[in-house]
């Protein structure tokens, strides 16, 4: 589901609207990028970045190459790069187990741990040394090892990228800043599968939870001086 | 910033358009409610309630009695009240605290501990026996201990209310469904301060995370038999 | 290392007088048994169980049996059971990674996702359905998924056996009580790699955590009608 | 119940075959000290500090005087100080609340939110600008916001002292480091309220989470020029 033109005419004028009103408040301010980041790439695996699954979502065209660029600059600088996927041992809807509720809502049944659909798109292959967090929920952070694993390399700063928008990337978002990192939302990075949803959560990020860069802004920072490595 | 007819109506068309999507692909089930409810209220504090705030919501006209009929049906059946606020002890921007990175988005210096501000609404105003968390997050479960009291309550639902829409409601409750909570938002008992938020936050939560239902609909759960008390 | 019967006189004097104190200051309480137990069964994989690892244990010839005993009674019940064992994606010590700052302390690094020491004993093998979490600290808790999928299986009780009873025992306990779960150690099915380890950390358990019962009086909750199945 | 020098002597014998043996296993490394500590006081409050309560401790004739060198030399380099105090706002044991099971082990019902037992000790009392957590369950990071916000400091390492060291005090040190703090215990510093405890959970707690120094080795770095202020 693409977002026309129209809906994203409509949305941007909302946007412009809500953005002069929360200059007056105080809120959309820029958080910006720290010394270390990590380059944070939730659910690119073919689920979501192929055809033909529940999970499929747009514009992989775009999304694709922003992220292919953006690890060989985070290898390049030798800078940590995690991935997720999300994937579970028990996927039969009537035994309670490792997808809690969440089947309650979307078909998370479709994602078993070890499958094709669960493995990170070949297009983005992981390498050693990188990691592969397999998580049960929309966030990153939620019952996983990331946070104390972040800390302890010395991040501050996460260039999140991957989909959706509307759940996993900006769920993980949330808590990144929660717990002290500060969060990089990398626009043509990121995707979702219905009209309007990147639109509107990034709208909502970059107004509190992190910031909304061009990934020109993010290679050139990657590029710079501005780093600790 | 109420949300214009224009806008309601635009992003009515996207919903309708992205939910007959979301029925091919088995997104936006329905995860109904379960036996014991417990009723969370974020943020309905002054600094969000009333005017004159960096805070302050809209449509508290609505808001406010929406929550006063769902503490009379709670308090009547004898279930859990749990209130949050967001408030910090040190709110010198300049002194790394419990605001965390926070402040680097949003204005959250004007919280302070003990404040007017951060207590919660007279006109919701909790009772002996019913819980107050400050949050220091958006989400009512990141770095609380409301997660693990619910448990022990036996709560295995918890409906969901105040504001905002984007930040501190939908991130309890995608917290609320990862943790094992079945989430239930009450359309009028949520609000924002920015057009569209609350309908496009609406519609993500109904789409992944948690029903919406209208207020009639919870009360009439609430006066049913099958609750577990 | 075997605790010596001259070790063990000497620390039972000193429980027995604690344990009339702590009678006369009401801690030691009992916690009881819930209505539907998990058996959690704390790292024994290999590396643990068998000889040769710098993690290996004492008194296996105890300990897998009694294990058994645990797993076949569950099983009949129908109950559920989640495994954990340790392991790491990256064990090269000079790259910060999944292991944290534990290798700090102990020895992590032959801890490798995958191996043979990481899998769990196959005199205790899990079975389809089962579940076997790698978590990456002490506690079976601690950056996984554990709790939430718990609170999903409607579990209130935790029957904790495996190793060690100085580290990941221990403190998946402390986790399970603090998260809602009702702890019971079975005294013959937890062990340890030094002398007196097993019954300081018993003793501190069952002051303050959670109980510790016989694997008999474990058997006959499993066998009774207390249960809710 | 001060620990007798028989007990001691017995204990000190277990202890160093123990260290004998975890020598040969690679057990008990140094983590070492970081470059930004915080001083992290567990539950000096009333309660655990003055005679009279359920949960008094011992030995507050070293333990208070060794907290306040420690005070007055974080406060001289201007360095973070987190106290924390343990208490609840439902201390009627018949209803579920914020004392989730822990009142089923130990009597936790005594400590009321705002009593003067909860307080802490004016003999250490906290100034403007330190953090004074309450919290609920044995770990100063369990359902708080203890993580993020030390992460948000810059914190790498975590000064840990109070009571009790066979609870709150241990369990803290569990969790900074499965967070990524090295943890440092001062031994001086730390009490508890039954014989033995203090030795063996400060072998545990050196053996395998954080190292046990003395106050002179603390003091000694708090003043030299490791420190990054």
């Amino acid at each position: 589901m693409q977002t026309s033109d129209e809906v994203r005419n409509a949305l941007d004028i909302v946007f412009k609207a809500n953005s002069q009103f929360y200059a007056t408040r105080g809120f959309q301010r820029r958080i910006g990028y720290g010394k270390k980041p990590a380059l944070l790439i939730i659910d690119l695996a073919n689920a979501w970045t192929r055809e033909g699954n529940a999970f499929t979502c747009d514009n992989m065209d775009e999304i694709i190459p922003a992220n292919q660029k953006l690890l060989e600059a985070f290898r390049r600088r030798g800078l940590p790069i995690v991935y997720t996927t999300t994937a579970y041992d028990v996927t039969d809807r009537s035994t309670p187990g490792d997808m809690g509720l969440w089947h309650y809502k979307i078909p998370v049944e479709v994602l078993k741990v070890g499958s094709e659909a669960a493995a990170i798109d070949s297009r983005v292959a992981p390498r050693e040394g990188e990691h592969v967090i397999v998580k049960k929920r929309a966030s990153a952070f939620h019952g996983t090892y990331l946070s104390g694993m972040l800390k302890t390399m010395g991040v501050d700063t996460v260039i999140v990228t991957g989909v959706t928008a509307a759940a996993c990337v900006r769920n993980s978002i949330e808590d990144a800043i929660a717990d002290g990192f500060r969060p990089i939302a990398v626009r043509e990075g990121i995707g979702d599968r219905i009209a309007g949803a990147v639109e509107w959560n990034l709208f909502d990020i970059d107004a509190k939870f992190g910031d909304v860069e061009s990934l020109a802004d993010v290679l050139a920072y990657l590029d710079s001086n501005d780093l600790d490595v």
